[in-house]
């Protein structure tokens, strides 16, 4: 069988049980020139609140009904095309269920044994892509530049980070608790804040950027995005990845405060879409991986054990408990 | 006798009759090295606003007490200076007054047998740098494209739109009054809205721009920037030249609600500060003559009378009450 998780309502604010549907159905069949994927790792990911809501963003809502959108990893169990095999490591967005029928085309074929299978979830997937990209492309750090990162301690953010530090930034990452500021410590950040235990989060923000903010790697919105707007030194880059602090909002959020900073200081607030970069994805794969195997870049997997967890651990990207990528691992399950 | 209008005090929402001191003082002379500009057109701008507050924004704010700061004209009535002699006509930053001593560094040396003098406040003086940076540099506008400007009857937009034209854009102009948006008609926009006037603001504008907006030229902020970003095709650029709706606002205006319409269409909002382009105002200087003698390109002046006018006449900026470029005339008085 294939175990299933579907969107059974949309959400008003925080997902709930109500918003899930758990399914078993049979194992599909591959058709000429599709093959058969076992998931073994389900990425969780902030855009999921996204794609949950009625309307299409960047891409079409998921359905009510439908199995609810994730990427994943897994392995060829069955193949009716000649250009993957039985065995082979793929990426692909198959959503959060334990099989999936695939046309090659709609998968990556990864290398396990240069990286954990997991990684082309984290480092080497979709959040570094997505830190490569917007940082280097959109936020164009220059040495000697001051780098502040929010949600430093997620799978994008720790990767923003690790590379401003590659390229010669000073490199300030905000995360919510000390645990994950002493991991960002670790990995080289300059300097770090416990977002939820400042006592004076805009005095902390500027006490740790002396030299203001050049590059502000925005994850969260929010009140931090103000702050930041605060610190801008002249022609300073925003990449607008994402706004956590928002998605679960039930009422309209106010827009930054303090967006005439980028008037003031000639500063630009860019948003990006890592799937924009599709054809510079084996360059930023071999420039990635090659920092992993010479120490310089790595990352961190919370991997939560079993399908039916899925919607509860999604959670935690919301009240900041999980430290790296979020995955959950459903390889070990009994077909 | 030199008439000056100074700061007295600092402003709380709309400038009033207590914020100004009118004041005569003796007609200064020029040192060494100096000229003395006997000043003609004294320019009103929303910039004015902000350099009333306290704090420097992008340049010192105005002290109190001091002459309030001014982009002028005006001609050369005395000269101990090689580079400038008595009859030139001169722009220079010299204030609300009518005679200033001034170095020739400071001044730039115009020609009004090329256009008339008050151009060199408008089309052809910083409305029009203003214009011609912040949409061909920042907005980078392509033919074809739709582009949507705020404030479009006033010094900078009007230019702006008609800039978009010479383009080969589709240009769709918001002002205040049927007047306005008919002189925008005239100077070739394709379309128009009376924001003041639509029944649904949101559903006038998104029926005027029934292919998006590739660019919008904000000048305004509040509720017309956040109906533009719904409105952003995907790679939009907004350049962020002002914010007048709030510029003498007494508390904190909620930014745009709507910015993460610049994360899913991959879009930009960019401040930029037209002084930061001097080096090539000759090249502007140039395109924009060119463009006005060949009739594709024109000002309107709104001009009023009399320096002690001066304080008055800066609130139609902000209620909406003129069309093209506001100025101060002063010539004709006596000296």
């Amino acid at each position: 069988m294939n175990k299933q998780v579907r969107l059974a309502s949309r959400p008003d604010g925080l997902p709930n049980d109500s918003n899930w549907a758990f399914e078993e159905g049979p194992v599909p069949k591959p058709r000429e020139g599709e093959v058969l994927v076992k998931i073994s790792h389900i990425s969780l990911d902030p855009a999921m609140r996204a794609w949950m809501n009625e309307g299409a963003t960047y891409i079409d809502d998921v359905k009510v009904g439908d199995v609810m959108r994730a990427n994943t990893v897994g392995e060829v169990i069955e193949s009716n095309s000649p250009k993957l095999r039985v065995g082979d490591a793929v990426q692909g967005v198959l959503g959060v269920q334990q099989y999936a029928v695939a046309k090659p085309k709609e998968l990556l074929k990864v290398d396990p044994s240069l990286a954990p299978i997991q990684s082309y979830l984290g480092v080497l997937g979709w959040p570094g892509m997505t830190a490569y990209f917007g940082l280097l492309d959109i936020g164009q750090p220059k040495e000697g530049e001051t780098v502040l990162v929010s949600a430093a301690a997620g799978a994008v953010g720790s990767v923003v980070g690790q590379i401003a530090k590659i390229k010669g930034c000073r490199v300030v990452g905000l995360a919510g608790t000390d645990d994950k500021c002493a991991w960002l410590k670790e990995l080289g950040f300059d300097a770090t804040v416990n977002y939820k235990t400042a006592e004076d989060l805009r005095k902390a923000i500027y006490k740790a950027c002396p030299n203001g903010v050049d590059v502000y790697f925005d994850n969260v919105g929010g009140e931090i995005l103000d702050i930041a707007l605060g610190l801008l030194n002249q022609g300073a880059r925003i990449p607008l990845c994402g706004a956590i602090s928002q998605y679960n909002a039930t009422e309209p959020v106010p827009g930054p405060y303090n967006y005439l900073s980028l008037l003031v200081n000639r500063a630009k607030l860019e948003g990006f879409i890592v799937f924009d970069f599709l054809h510079r994805y084996p360059e930023a794969l071999q420039q990635l991986g090659q920092w992993v195997s010479e120490g310089k870049l790595e990352g961190r997997y919370d991997i939560v054990q079993g399908l039916e967890n899925a919607p509860k651990a999604l959670l935690k990207l919301f009240n900041g408990s999980n430290t790296g990528k979020l995955i959950v691992q459903i390889g070990d399950e009994p077909a």
